[in-house]
């Protein structure tokens, strides 16, 4: 790996085990066994390691919700899209944890953040309606956005409630199948009564997953 | 007014004004035209400022959330359930604005919060069984518990996921208003046929009201 990516990727590493505030550009170098001097040939300061690892976040977002299939195959595009948010939440739960303040510190960031969230809505919102035209949910139409909305509010804001909710909470894999668990919570009005054993397939299956991770 | 709740009214309107990050005791001082000796006499600290207006919001949430009548009147239970909330939104909103924040400095205050949650628990719960009683929801008991959850985290959230949202967004009564639309949006699927209408009422209350108030 570069030493460009091996700073990527430590710095990640460091920020959602320790917390981003709690960590220094001179912590990042020290736990490479690089120079502070090495570093900064890199990267101007901490804020520009964060606008690389949120270039990843993007990408992953941009990669990981493929465009749905018209209702084909609801349980697998569900599912795909469940697992993608889980994914995105765990490898990037610093930024999530710290979100607001991350984004008040740099305004370009928060431009680049708002495109992205610009682009989730679109996305979340075909996936609704790929299920609504695929009978697995029996939403009007008009009801989507909102729905794709509360959808959108649980993800964000899981680990920052969570945190605020227990002291010292430890934000762990299991807690945030969790809050995916909430996430299909918000469709169980909504499902077609033909696909109510699919919808708890889903639940047993990320239930299942809160309790055989760590 | 005696100095003491001065300056605990001054302090909410700066922090709720200006950010609670952005305001020192000095700051407080400064407003009421008083030394910082003064505010000294009457508080140790910004911390011990913050727990007494934390009680004044402990104390509304106890007075405002009135024991629901069984179904008897589902209308005006709610909408004094939805104003409750507004008036706390607005009233607290830079507790709201920065919780992770305000408790991860002040183990005590964590600990009379998450109390205060604990009996927001009871009071979602309890008023959600009286609409469903009340034959105004539809829900499953079972279900109740992560409804209220889910309206739970839609007040506690409004607020930073607002802030995260936009780049230097205002928090007005409009703004919070909107919140509530989203609270309701959640009790949507669950609304009793012979509701509806006083459902739709109600939202479009509150959807006036996002207009015109500032």
């Amino acid at each position: 790996m570069k030493t460009r990516d091996r700073i990527i990727h430590s710095a990640t590493e460091l920020f959602n085990d320790q917390g981003e505030p709690n960590i220094t550009t001179n912590h990042i170098a020290a736990h490479l066994g690089i120079s502070p001097g090495n570093l900064y040939y890199h990267f101007r300061n901490k804020e520009d390691i964060i606008h690389s690892i949120f270039e990843q976040y993007a990408n992953h977002l941009t990669a990981s919700f493929t465009p749905w299939r018209n209702g084909e195959n609801n349980l697998q595009d569900l599912m795909g899209y469940l697992d993608a948010i889980f994914y995105l939440m765990w490898q990037f739960r610093f930024f999530y944890a710290n979100l607001p303040d991350i984004l008040s510190r740099d305004e370009l960031l928060q431009q680049k953040y708002l495109k992205t969230q610009e682009q989730m809505r679109t996305t979340v919102f075909t996936l609704l309606n790929s299920l609504r035209e695929g009978a697995f949910l029996t939403a009007n139409q008009d009801d989507l956005p909102d729905l794709g909305h509360a959808i959108k509010m649980v993800v964000t804001c899981w680990i920052p409630f969570q945190t605020a909710q227990a002291a010292n909470a430890r934000i762990t894999k299991a807690l945030l199948y969790q809050g995916v668990l909430r996430v299909l919570f918000l469709l169980k009005p909504y499902i077609h009564p033909q696909a109510t054993e699919q919808y708890q397939q889903l639940t047993q299956h990320y239930r299942q997953l809160t309790q055989s991770v760590e």
